[in-house]
């Protein structure tokens, strides 16, 4: 009887996207089972199944939800907390094959686009028309649908926002077989709930997303990055809110911790100029990256900048040049590799109201400090998004570290993560801290959406 | 049986609030009877509860869901839809005791105030600390409850967006008799499902706001304003994109028709020094607002707009003194209240993707033309939300030339409201044009907030 309900599933989701699209067995590669969330083991799925077209995909969730088959969609697999990685038994839907740019309209400012899309692909069509999508998790090889799933959030959060900022609509397939439009090409609406923001940062657990319609900017011409070494993470921490209240409008607000700097100049061989007696005495450092769309006006705010930071115990300024800039930007973004490589068994992204920072960082050196655990990172500074690798290799010591660090973070009135998600990963942890009411209500909004819960099941709920 | 059992509630919410906090029959000022909405009667309900404390109102939700009370929230009643009009044998909640500013956060650039608080209050506190919450939908005498509950919007959503955009977290008391909070001083989360965004604009049908975190700008102290005619709309349509495109950044981007342009500036006794030959040709105005940290920027950006606007057909370019300036933005905003003197029978705001303008306003002229009906207006250019007041005593004529209206708009990729809600006024027709998988799952969503079915019934659903 199983193998028979088995044979017809198969033959059902080979039916919607052609024999060829629909992969089991063998044929499944590596790169289907797992997702970058550290220390967790690969899953292969029953099946991988490759749509070309919405329809295919409504079809695939309405024939899983008939074989109570649960299914994971799948961008470019770049995810960290294992939103993507399939379950035993399951399938992956996988949008490599729906990957299209459909319309970059520059009347509306908006692009519309595939899930599968890469940032990449998108940004290098959108700098044709002068345009940006400024939405910069780093990641540039991230899909779309990926970005939409987790409402990715990046660097430049602090002037423009994450993912669901910058999503004004969705087509999307519902498990009970329909396709749904969400939003448009407008700003605003008031007209029944906001279906978009619900199903952002759903982590696939809602509706599978088949199309979205982006807000795209003018793309500004001029770029200048300050980096500012401080005595410590304090003295970063009160300079954060001056430099915003300035109406500046910084692009980017990192924090780097000293260790950090050292991991990530040395990976990308970054020379800096920094003289050992500045770089021996400062802790923590503050990278503000600008950006004009006239030179002039630049390197006014940039001098400014340079000045504010001065008067707020900054031991030195530095304006990058092009290069260099670029280059810190870029090592600061491959952070999450200088980490990896180093033997990193966790990142996580815990976000906080950014004044607390200092509590924060303050009570992430008390919980290393018990539990015997190597804790550094670096963040957004201008978020209070901060993101922490984790060294330990005990599995159970490991648990108890990122438990304490999420309760912390809620202890300051914060959330487990800022942009990574929720996922496989953190799942448990997620129920245990957070209030049971919200759960229950949540719980009952994923009922609502997916009644024979296939979606993703084991991601926000067990 | 029925008495008994009304009799039990009224104790029951009398013991919540204090009996000198609920009021009942005679005791119900006229007030509370209605919104804004045009056309419509007003309706007293069975008890009006003045709460005082979140704990209040979730007791009031519980007591409400278990007698079966339909319940609506009330901030200043300043609402176009009806959404806080309340049903007979029904209980309103009215915000005028939960109406403090409890923090001014400059660290984090958050506010955190209570639902009855106006933007005036808001408005003038921040001014102090240098800082503004940015979204201004016109009436200052609007709550934040109320700007929550229909996601308000307004003349700056071009620069700042919407209140979806600003509201970092919620305090919400839910029907079932929870409290819960939702996000937090903090611009990003991936931490389980947005129930902050759900709620905004959701018109009082999940949940009932008591707090909420609001996230606050520095104040810009320049600002200009350039008064553009065109010959029509077209043209004005024509020219959006481009200011856009400039990277310039309007504040505020409003086009208004020849006719309301008369209507306001004569309501306000304003004279704008537009030459009679010029006023005469120009059946579409451009008003492009900008400000800056700077006033040498803002006088720079504004010669350039005129430039660029010169070169994309206005007729003439004003730039506009300060109180000149002031006055024609005040007298756009209180074009509701022309509108209404003028005898307008109904206000609507349809959305459209901006670009769809001009073959809006065409569809527009048509449905007006076969129903004999006046219909004038203006609106935010830069996000295609177009205010229309429709002048037609004839109910059966009024209904057909909206759903006209509203088909026309949703057949451009746009929507029924863009800020001001479907209220109790446009839910029959919400639920006549909307796709009936999302209506469905609308539904599904209510009832996981709301199993009694007692919040707002008659709004969005009937």
């Amino acid at each position: 009887m199983a193998d028979i309900g088995t044979h017809q599933a198969e033959s059902a989701l080979a039916g919607i996207v052609g024999a060829g699209h629909l992969l089991a067995g063998d044929a499944i590669g590596a790169d289907y089972a797992h997702d970058e969330a550290l220390s967790s083991e690969p899953v292969k799925p029953a099946y991988v199944a490759r749509p070309e077209t919405a329809e295919q995909v409504a079809q695939l969730l309405k024939t899983a939800s008939e074989h109570r088959i649960p299914v994971t969609a799948r961008g470019s697999g770049s995810g960290m907390s294992g939103a993507a990685r399939p379950r035993p038994g399951g399938l992956l839907i996988s949008f490599e094959r729906m990957a299209a740019i459909l319309e970059i309209d520059t009347e509306n400012h908006v692009a519309v686009v595939q899930p599968g899309v890469t940032l990449e692909d998108l940004d290098g069509e959108l700098a044709k028309h002068g345009l940006v999508y400024p939405v910069y998790p780093g990641e540039l090889s991230a899909s779309i649908g990926g970005n939409v799933g987790t409402n990715a959030g990046g660097m430049r959060a602090i002037k423009y926002g994450v993912t669901r900022n910058h999503v004004l609509g969705l087509e999307a397939a519902l498990p009970t077989g329909e396709l749904i439009r969400t939003g448009g090409k407008f700003v605003k609406a008031s007209t029944g709930y906001d279906l978009t923001q619900l199903i952002i940062g759903s982590e696939g657990t809602l509706a599978v997303v088949t199309e979205a319609v982006l807000k795209v900017q003018p793309r500004m011409p001029y770029q200048g990055t300050v980096l500012a070494p401080f005595v410590d993470l304090d003295e970063v921490a009160r300079a954060v809110p001056k430099v915003v209240g300035s109406g500046i409008g910084p692009l980017i607000l990192e924090y780097i911790d000293g260790l950090t700097m050292g991991a990530i100049t040395y990976r990308a061989q970054l020379q800096l100029g920094i003289p050992d007696e500045v770089r021996e005495t400062s802790h923590a450092y503050l990278v503000v990256q600008l950006e004009n769309r006239n030179a002039d006006r630049l390197d006014e705010d940039i001098a400014e900048v340079g000045e504010l930071l001065s008067g707020l115990g900054a031991k030195d300024v530095y304006v990058l040049e092009g290069s260099a800039a670029n280059k810190l930007i870029d090592a600061r973004e491959k952070a999450f590799w200088a980490a990896k490589e180093a033997g990193a068994d966790d990142i996580i992204d815990t976000v906080i109201p950014r004044a607390s920072l200092p509590q924060f960082m303050e009570r992430v050196r008390q919980i290393a400090q018990e539990n015997n655990t190597f804790v550094v990172g670096c963040g957004h500074a201008g978020d209070g998004n901060v993101h922490l690798a984790v060294l330990q290799k005990d599995n159970e010591v490991r648990d108890r570290v990122l438990h304490g660090l999420f309760e912390a973070g809620i202890s300051l009135g914060g959330a487990i993560s800022g942009e990574h998600g929720i996922g496989r990963k953190h799942t448990e942890r997620f129920l245990a801290l957070t209030d049971p009411a919200k759960v229950d209500l949540m719980r009952r909004i994923k009922t609502a959406f997916d009644p024979a819960g296939v979606l993703n099941p084991g991601v926000l709920f067990d």
